[in-house]
């Protein structure tokens, strides 16, 4: 089944302790997307500017990455700068041009309007809503937001969110959005604003779900070798509606089939943050993919055999 | 078996939002052998002042902990307050008065020197050294320690650590101890101090645990009542050696049997942190921690029945 995401197609500059990169491909439509390609089609909306080549078209497009909603408006594409700590944990924003993003009024193509799963990127809650008015009901409808727009847009957010079926959203952010530190009450509250579905990112420490079923919850794979967080929380957000998309064929999306997506989550996430950039999706097969499922299975596993 | 564990045993005064306790009864000993009584004879090495009174002591009693090992020296209660900020996370050290333990030497009643399990709680590593050279080999020694000892006295500790089999300790401190902000490769470090096994407690995001076999990770409960989390990590410490003091008889400690131990860590831990001090752990049953572990084996389990 095929997946529509709306989200920054961007060139992000980051520093880690490692590294640092220029201008490389980034935003969260891009992450997702590549993670998603590797389980199902994929369709963006996206808006980029002028200056944006031909190289990262052709990258996405090697995927299989559906493109005929990216929109190459006047003016700049999206850029972020950022720089992350000694520990990885702590990021700071350097800079945020929103460019052509500031303005952008997406217009789906018709081929995208009937798609069986939908995710609303973090992007401006106007935007999503728009994306979402000019669908028909999709199966599944997923969002991200962040602090920015939980802080500057609350009623435009609040009006997408009693739209959605399922919100993927950091820890911290879930406690904000609820006003509420307790993460259990907090996603109470967010089922109350219409997501019945809860999914919390937790970086390093893996990923928490909050759905009509008891609560899931997992760690993240521990690895020896971490480049670059960008793009941890959208390639897991790929990956779990990816594995959605290719698993779940008619019927309700039964709490295994959930569980399971949300471990290949943290498992494309994983294959992100070990290499800068969105390097660490590219070059990736089935094969690698499952092995590493497996050994996701294996880590927090109780019952070994 | 029997479970030998040297710490403190202290008066705590606790403020977090959901309510305050003065001078109540406290200390990383008090919790483990709390935690560690529901599944193995527990005997104390711990020294309390003149102020000490006879309630605490009957408490410890009621849950069939041996005391004679705990001392009343002249002088006063080790004595230690904190607060807890809005989200629970963060606390921060309002008072640390060492009382008698600044001058504790540890000398074992003769019932106490032939342990199957010891545990040198966080206290001066000298101090747990003292306690380990007057032990007959025990099967399994575990020991903790915090950034205080790290910074104040390394030698010692690093002396310590030589002889012992598993270290518990917290998630920052062990990246500290092992200068290494990756948790891998700063449990590869400590592997090479001494400990054969490194258990890093995660505090609401769980534990992980690295040794010969694979990594292992489990998720924390998640708990909507979470009244006072002082005390959580000696209560995971007692749980998991306690658990392996009963279920573990003769030939090596295997990795499920470590893996179902950490998990039971958590499940005692989970008691604690949903009332003030150590009112969590007093008047359980096995039913309900039997119950509790199986909430927590449901967690973060893939497959589901």
């Amino acid at each position: 089944m095929t997946i529509l995401v709306v989200g920054s197609v961007a060139y992000d500059s980051i520093e880690t302790p490692f590294g640092s990169r220029r201008e490389t491909l980034g935003g969260a439509a891009t992450y997702f997307s590549l993670a998603a390609s590797y389980f199902a089609p994929v369709q963006v909306v996206a808006a980029v500017g002028e200056d944006f080549g031909e190289e990262p078209v052709k990258l996405l497009r090697s995927r299989g990455i559906d493109l005929r909603g990216l929109t190459k408006l006047p003016g700049e594409t999206f850029r972020w700068a950022g720089r992350y700590e000694f520990d990885l944990n702590t990021r700071t924003t350097l800079e945020t041009r929103l460019g052509v993003f500031a303005t952008f009024e997406p217009v789906l193509p018709e081929p995208y309007r009937a798609p069986e799963f939908l995710f609303l990127a973090n992007i401006d809650p106007e935007v999503q809503m728009r994306v979402l008015r000019q669908v028909r009901r999709p199966r599944l409808v997923g969002c991200d937001t962040m602090n920015f727009w939980i802080e500057g847009k609350p009623q435009a957010l609040a009006a997408m969110l009693a739209e959605v079926d399922m919100l993927v959203i950091n820890d911290s952010e879930a406690r904000e959005l609820a006003h509420q530190p307790n993460l259990v009450r907090a996603a109470a509250a967010i089922h109350a604003m219409g997501p019945k579905t809860l999914i919390v990112k937790r970086g390093e420490f893996g990923a928490a779900a909050f759905g009509a079923a008891a609560p899931f919850a997992v760690p993240a794979l521990l690895l020896e070798e971490v480049q670059d967080p960008t793009g941890a929380g959208d390639s897991f957000a790929g990956g779990m509606m990816g594995y959605l998309a290719a698993h779940v064929s008619g019927g309700a999306i039964t709490d295994s089939a959930m569980r399971r997506a949300i471990a290949m989550g943290c498992v494309m996430a994983s294959f992100t943050v070990q290499a800068f950039g969105v390097d660490g999706l590219l070059h990736l097969t089935m094969e690698r993919i499952e092995e590493r499922f497996e050994q996701f299975r294996r880590l927090s596993h109780l019952e070994l055999a």
